[in-house]
C-alpha cells in the first residue's frame, strides 16, 4: 500500500483524487500497487465531500506522518507550492505536479534535490494535459536525435482560434464566451499573451536538450491581434492560423518561440480544433510523430498526474527521472530567424509595400481598402524594419516556424 | 559496453545497423549506456557492405558468443525466427523483434519462456512502425482503464485509399503503383486483405485486456472491394474511408474488427493520410488521445526496434515486461454487432430497398442507374438477411465502428 497526498483541493488535485479512487482496482491490476490517498491539504473545508475526513490545513501533518510515500501538488504557483515541495523532497518523499509555472521557474534546483535525496520530482502534467509526452521523449523515442518539437501546448487559445475561424466571430467575443464556459481564466493573459504555451516548450526544449532553457528567454507573442478576416486569408492561401510553441535544435542554440503562425492544411497539426493539444516530434530516424489529446480538463490533467503517481508508488526513486542541468542553454535570438510573413497594410500604402517589400505575392483580398501579400523569406530584424519604413501595417502573421 | 546482434539483415534488420551506427553517441548520452552491433546472421554474403565483416551464416555464432547481450529479430515469419528467438531467450539473452506474425503467433508463449529465464521480449516495432503506442500504452496510460483502441494499422492500404480518393483512381491500378514504388509488397495479401492489421489490433488488445486474443478470430475485411465511387459518396456524407483497426471492451469479451469504415471528417483518424498510421486510444479519464506517425519504413521502425535495444541495454531482465496470459480472450460474435451501413443497390432494386431497409436515408446519387442509402442501426445478420433478400447490392460500406 502506496499512501498519498495531494496539496490543493482544486480543479487538478480533485481529478486526482477521483482518478485513484474510481480506477483504483485498475492501478492494482496493471501495477501490482495499491495506493491511497490519505491526506489532502487545503486551506478551505469541504464539508459534505467524499474526502471530507482527509482535508488538513498543515502542511507538516503530510509530511510528519511517516506513512506519506507520495506528494501530489496541485496547488499552483512558485510560492507556498515551492515551499512544500522541497520540503517533501527533503524528507524523501517523491513528489509529482502539474505545475509548469513551478517547473519552468524551478525545475532544475527541485530535480537535484530529489536527486540528492533519493526520490524523484515527475510532472507529465505540466505539459499538454493528458498527453504523455515527457514519457514519450524520455523512455520511448531513445534512440533518436530529437532535432524539434512543435505544439499546440494551449487548449484556450486553440478554442478561441477554432470558434473564430469557424464563427467569424472577433478575439474578444470568443474570449469572454470561453471564460463564461470556465474554458478561459478571468485573467486570460497567461493564457492568451502566449506566456502559458512559452513555459511549456521551454520546459520540452530544456529535457531535449539537457540543459535550462529559459521560458522567458523565448519569444512569446499571443493571439489578441488575431482578427477574424485574417480566418479569410488564410483560406485562401489553404492555411490555417495556430499558436504554435516551436523548439528546434541548431548550430547557434536552442531556437524557441510562441507565436501564432499560417500553417499548411496539410500540416497534422493544423487539423487540431477546439481546446484539444497536439505535440509533433522530429526525430533524426523516425521522422515526424505527433500526440494529441485533451490539453487541458479536470480529467484528463488528473490521469496524467495518476500516471506519475503510479510510476512513483511502483518504481520509488528508481525509476526514470526527467532531468536537465540547470546551465542555461543558449537561446538563439528570434530577431535573426528568416521566415516569409503574410501581411495587411492600408491600400494607400501598397505602392510603398511593393517598394519595400521586393518579390511579393499578393494575397486576394477579403476586404477592400487594404492590400495582403506574402513577403519573401526575411529576418524578423528586417521585416520590422520595412514595416517601420512603410508604416501602415494592419497585421501580419508569420508563415514559416 | 552491449552486445547486439542482428538476425535478418533486410529491411529493417538493416535499418537497425545504421540506427545503432548514426545515433550511436546520441545513445550513449541518453542512457549511459554504449551499445554495438557485434554479428549480423543472414544466409546471404555483403561483399562491399559496411558491415560486411560483421556478417556470420550460423545462429549459433551469436547465441554462442558470451558477449551476446541482445538479440535483434528482424528475420520475419514464424518458423526459424521463432526457433532462434527461443534459443536465445533459454540462453539468458534478451530479443526485441519488429516481427508481428510471430508475436501474434506466439507472444505469450516467447514472453513466458523470457519471465522464466529472466530477460525480457520487446517488440514495440510490431504494431505502429514508428509510433511508441505498446510503451504508451504499458507506461504511460498507467492510470486508466483502456475501454477502447481505434487504429489506422497499416501504411500500405491507407496509401492506396488516400491515392484512390485524392487522384479518382481504381484499386488495381493504385495497387500496382505502390508495388512499383515498393510501397506494397509482391504478394499484397497481408496488406490489403486486412490480415496484417488484424495481427496488429489483436496485439493491442491482448496487451490491454491480458489475455490472449487469437487474431484469427479478429473479423477482418480488406479494401479490394473499395470503388473510386465510393470516396464520392463519402464526401457527399462528409466522411472518409478508412481501413481501421478496432477493438473494444464489452461485458462479453473483446470486440475485434478490421474492416474498412467510412468515418466522419471530424474524426481525427479521418486526416490521416498516405503511409501514416495513427492509433486513437480511449481512456475512461483521459478520454481519446491519439498517437500518429510513420507505421512503416526501414528508419521509423528500425527507431523503434532501437528504442527497444536501448531499453534491453539499460534495463536488461529488469525493466517493464508486455505481457499477457496464454489463456483466449472471449471475443464478441461480431455477425452481432450493431451500426449503420451505406449501401449501393441497382436502379432496379431501390424498390426491393425501400421495402427490405426500411427508414433507410438517401445519399445524393453519384452514378447514374443505382440507388446508394445508409440504413438504421442493424445487427450484422440482419443486414446480410436483408442483402440476401434483394440481391444487387453493388457495394456496402459500414458507417459505425
Amino acid at each position: 500500500m502506496k499512501h498519498v497526498s495531494i496539496l490543493g483541493y482544486g480543479t487538478v488535485g480533485s481529478g486526482v483524487a477521483e482518478v485513484l479512487s474510481v480506477n483504483r482496482g485498475r492501478i492494482r491490476e496493471g501495477s501490482g500497487v495499491d495506493v491511497e490517498v490519505s491526506h489532502i491539504l487545503d486551506l478551505r473545508d469541504f464539508p459534505g465531500d467524499i474526502n471530507e475526513d482527509k482535508i488538513v490545513h498543515d502542511i507538516n501533518d503530510v509530511l510528519n506522518d511517516p506513512d506519506t510515500d507520495i506528494v501530489v501538488e496541485t496547488m499552483g504557483g512558485t510560492g507556498a507550492a515551492y515551499e512544500f515541495t522541497k520540503a517533501a523532497l527533503e524528507k524523501g518523499i517523491c513528489v509529482c505536479t502539474s505545475n509548469k509555472a513551478l517547473v519552468a521557474a524551478k525545475g532544475p534546483e527541485l530535480m537535484k534535490i530529489a536527486e540528492d535525496h533519493g526520490v524523484r520530482y515527475l510532472f507529465e502534467a505540466s505539459v499538454g494535459g493528458g498527453i504523455p509526452i515527457l514519457r514519450v521523449l524520455k523512455t520511448c523515442l531513445t534512440a533518436d536525435e530529437i532535432n524539434g518539437i512543435t505544439g499546440i501546448l494551449n487548449g484556450t487559445t486553440n478554442y478561441i482560434l477554432t470558434a473564430m475561424e469557424k464563427e467569424g466571430r472577433e478575439f474578444n467575443d470568443v474570449l469572454k464566451e470561453a471564460q463564461d464556459k470556465g474554458f478561459a481564466e478571468r485573467d486570460p493573459s497567461a493564457d492568451v499573451d502566449g506566456f502559458d504555451a512559452a513555459r511549456k516548450i521551454a520546459i520540452l526544449a530544456s529535457l531535449v536538450t539537457g540543459k535550462n532553457v529559459d521560458w522567458q528567454k523565448v519569444y512569446t507573442e499571443g493571439i489578441s491581434e488575431i482578427q477574424p478576416v485574417d480566418f479569410k486569408y488564410a483560406k485562401v492561401l489553404k492555411r490555417r492560423i495556430k499558436l504554435l510553441g516551436a523548439f528546434r535544435k541548431t548550430p547557434k542554440g536552442a531556437y524557441v518561440a510562441v507565436s501564432p503562425f499560417m500553417i499548411p492544411c496539410g500540416d497534422p497539426l493544423s487539423m487540431v480544433d477546439g481546446v484539444f493539444n497536439a505535440i509533433s516530434v522530429d526525430g533524426n530516424m523516425l521522422g515526424e510523430s505527433m500526440y494529441y489529446g485533451q490539453g487541458a480538463g479536470m480529467l484528463p490533467t488528473a490521469s496524467a498526474v495518476s500516471a506519475d503517481v503510479v510510476d512513483l508508488a511502483v518504481k520509488g526513486g528508481d525509476g526514470d527521472r526527467y532531468e536537465w542541468s540547470g546551465d542555461d542553454s543558449d537561446v538563439v535570438d528570434f530577431s535573426s530567424t528568416r521566415r516569409r510573413f503574410f501581411v495587411r497594410v492600408s491600400e494607400e500604402k501598397k505602392q510603398d509595400a511593393l517598394k519595400v517589400f521586393r518579390g511579393t505575392e499578393e494575397v486576394g483580398a477579403a476586404l477592400t481598402g487594404e492590400y495582403a501579400f506574402i513577403t519573401t523569406e526575411m529576418s524578423e530584424k528586417s521585416f520590422d524594419e520595412a514595416a517601420s519604413a512603410i508604416g501602415g501595417v494592419i497585421g501580419r502573421i508569420r508563415l514559416d516556424i
